[in-house]
């Protein structure tokens, strides 16, 4: 990822700082350091004021971070968090927010009581948009690399699918996908395959076991890539063999509410009402309680993130955000069915991201 | 793992929350809700008391919750928090202890407003120990899993060795070795490989790129292997081709180091005698500054765990506790040397469970 985006992130970051009227922002969220510093370690912080931008980590990432971000200071930390109380002095904050999803209640504790110990007063302020919120809208480098991620895994499954046979076990299947994955220079899958047989397949995030493909059952496999920190998200339901045709009048209901979602959600509408438009085809359809998920959610550098396309999703889709489009009917000693594309909102309209092919009857 | 060992783990617990004049201990950490119930699920938590045990989690994970915790209660839960304070309620709690480590700002935030909503009083306790401590202790189970995983891992990595070559990038041969670890039945990577060649090797946790084997550096290579939950964790340096004077002598230290801490640990010896085992080795050589991370760590359900066996670690080695033993000299613009094995205490000494050969000069 080129350097030079980070700056417009950053200005962004700092603008909400303001709007909250915090001196500084504190951020431990793996994925939003990455995000607006470029840095990908596993471990460090970020603390962001109108006029510093510091990334704080341990011996073993100072080097990294200086080479991933070089427009940062870097701070190197470890053993007691007397560092944050030394930072609040010298850059004179008196009101810091801190990410209240991301960190524990002993991380807290433990920096209260080093400003304490230190003599430094700062109001703590728990804060919970602030990456998420901006990170929902993707610009064109993000989308970029989220359209790299989905076509490994596009293609990823397509070359798993042609090699299913009956009598493969769910977690082979798995082995499979993740090798395709692997060698289209992915740098891992992006969650843990689902690959789901038959009546296994009633149990939404079924983990693949040693059950085997047979012949005339449903096959649900849920798959995706991570490149270069962006994640897929592709499902598609499977038969090997002739489909009975209590499989193809539950597959066509999923379809259907599948491609009504994609061709009539706008930008404007909320995560309800999207999530909506195809609940109510499988309610129609008698199959309402069937469907006990959200239609979809929000990708990025998370495989699950904001907007939320669910039954209680009050914010709006806008155009720019990615998400997924994914409806389910699921019935305990029968199996299931599932579909899933990713869309962005474009022009006030989806546009579907995802090309591997859909099973058709 | 079989069931009938979850009784045993779930008494210790209980008499931990005896001890600390709790009526409920509430277990949200991913690694002790499966210590504790064999539920492996990514969502999820435990409620325990002195009679009661209940699993509480979300319409996705019901049905596997109930198959691998048979003796549990599974609650299902999902929107808002309403159900802690039914919890809560039904049971008469009224001091409940979290996991301060785990728990985010947020959640214990929700938790607290759903039972104020509720007209329910409990007071939440912080709590930092509860399955930390007791899984320092593997039992005979654990173990036998432990050393399945480094065998695995062992075995992949000798494969990849042997398969190493001039001009191969430090991702490729990464990717060598999750495939050979996943060929022997791992689940997967216990940790993301490192693979660090040259000047690379200067950093502990260099993350594998395109930087390609050149002959007569040293390749650190740390890597392992989970196995039913269980991780291992390994840490080899070669060279291919001829290693000079220099190597040699850094490499002699580190190993001097490891064998002397591996001959001398004992058990009832704290975690930071240990580590001065190997360190005052190290720094009589003249390399004290050049080892900055601490000597080990337990490992089990995760990578790292308790004990600590570092420069601050006051806790004691027991016997039935496994840890890793990893000296190393790193040198910026060199290089580094890194040698690693997986040790438990038997008997009041060290039984070496890692098997992979180290080079030699």
């Amino acid at each position: 990822m080129s350097n030079f985006l980070f700056p417009s992130r950053l200005k962004k970051l700092r603008s909400k700082i303001g709007n909250q009227e915090l001196d500084a922002i504190f951020i431990s969220n793996a994925e939003n350091r990455r995000y607006f510093s470029g840095f990908t370690s596993s471990a460090g912080y970020l603390l962001v004021t109108p006029d510093q931008a510091i990334i704080c980590t341990d011996f073993r990432y100072t080097e990294q971070a200086a080479q991933q971000a070089p427009d940062w200071r870097v701070e190197r930390i470890g053993g007691k968090p007397d560092w944050i109380a030394n930072l609040v002095k010298e850059l004179e904050i008196h009101k810091i927010g801190f990410e209240a999803d991301d960190m524990t209640v002993n991380t807290l504790e433990r920096f209260k009581k080093s400003l304490k110990e230190n003599n430094v007063y700062a109001e703590l302020h728990p804060t919970s948009d602030y990456g998420v919120d901006l990170r929902a809208y993707k610009d064109n480098n993000e989308l970029e690399l989220l359209e790299n991620a989905i076509d490994i895994g596009d293609q990823a499954f397509e070359e798993t699918a042609s090699q299913l046979k009956v009598g493969m076990t769910e977690k082979e299947a798995a082995w499979i996908f993740e090798q395709a994955v692997r060698v289209r220079g992915a740098e891992s899958i992006s969650f843990d395959t689902i690959v789901a047989v038959g009546p296994n397949a009633a149990r939404p995030h079924h983990e693949p076991s040693d059950s085997k493909i047979v012949e005339g059952q449903t096959i649900i496999f849920d798959c995706g890539a991570r490149f270069k920190g962006y994640c897929s998200d592709l499902t598609r339901t499977l038969v090997l063999g002739e489909a009975d045709d209590e499989i193809k009048r539950i597959y066509d209901i999923v379809l259907t509410a599948q491609l009504a979602a994609i061709e009539l959600v706008t930008s404007g509408m909320t995560g309800e009402d999207c999530d909506a438009i195809a609940r109510n085809i499988i309610s129609e359809a008698g199959h309402g309680n069937d469907f006990g998920h959200s239609l979809g959610h929000g990708l990025g550098l998370e495989v699950h993130e904001q907007p939320g396309v669910g039954p209680n999703s009050k914010g709006k889709l806008e155009n720019g955000m990615p998400f997924t489009i994914e409806p389910g009917i699921y019935i305990p000693g029968w199996g299931g069915v599932r579909i899933e594309d990713v869309v962005v909102l474009e022009n006030d309209k989806a546009r579907v991201l995802s090309h591997a092919r859909k099973m058709k009857f």
